[in-house]
């Protein structure tokens, strides 16, 4: 039960990004460089970032990429579900009607992950990059 | 971010057995019919849970599987971590000293992880099978 390699990533570039000057862009190579993560694995996260409109990429020699929105208004969550989709911590949680499992009719778990997911969810909702550093509310 | 296939069946698999007479032994045919699992695969997690010391084996014809301690003693947390190992939210998490990551020293995300996995091993930790029914305090 951990978050995948590339969801922490996801977290750490954009930690980066969020602690430089707004105005300025930061290339591949050197949010690669200064966060130790593989140059291509991180080229493929902030093409999906960018189109989960968290990122704003810039072409040519002088591009690279700036937040998309104001640091506080990116939560961990965000990043997580744009990496991973949905945040599912069992696969009865969150959801309304069928879980999918057969089980779904008196199944005696479905409120235990229900619960676990909540808190999950909002404890990655309330950290945030604000003030250039990660805010945990 | 989720919990594993195994675990899910191993928490089944023990919420069925805890839900039966003290003194009855469950057969992997009947836990495999009740809960919907692999046989193959319910074998197979019934060992690891025995060789954990969650579960008592008996051989033979009118052998089974009985929980080895009470109730209300087994744990989510012991159950998940007999079949995953211990519980890691990310690769930094709870680790004392060097987290493996070459980026140990001035990391701005330690103290959030080990927050997020204080609280999920609680979570883990207070659920048990008390009562023939899963408790959560």
């Amino acid at each position: 039960m951990h978050i995948s390699r590339k969801s922490d990533y996801a977290l750490r570039a954009l930690a980066y990004i969020a602690s430089q000057k707004a105005e300025k862009k930061s290339s591949i190579s050197e949010i690669a460089e200064a966060e130790s993560i593989p140059r291509d694995f991180l080229a493929k996260i902030l093409k999906e970032l960018t189109r989960s409109g968290i990122l704003k990429s810039y072409q040519g020699v002088t591009g690279g990429y700036q937040l998309a929105r104001t640091k506080d208004t990116i939560s961990f969550l965000d990043v997580i579900e744009a990496m991973e989709g949905p945040l599912q911590v069992n696969l009865c949680a969150g959801i309304e009607n069928d879980c999918g499992c057969s089980r779904f009719n008196g199944c005696s778990m479905k409120a235990f992950w229900d619960q676990v997911q909540d808190g999950l969810a909002k404890t990655l909702k309330d950290a945030n990059f604000g003030d250039g550093k990660i805010v945990s509310r």
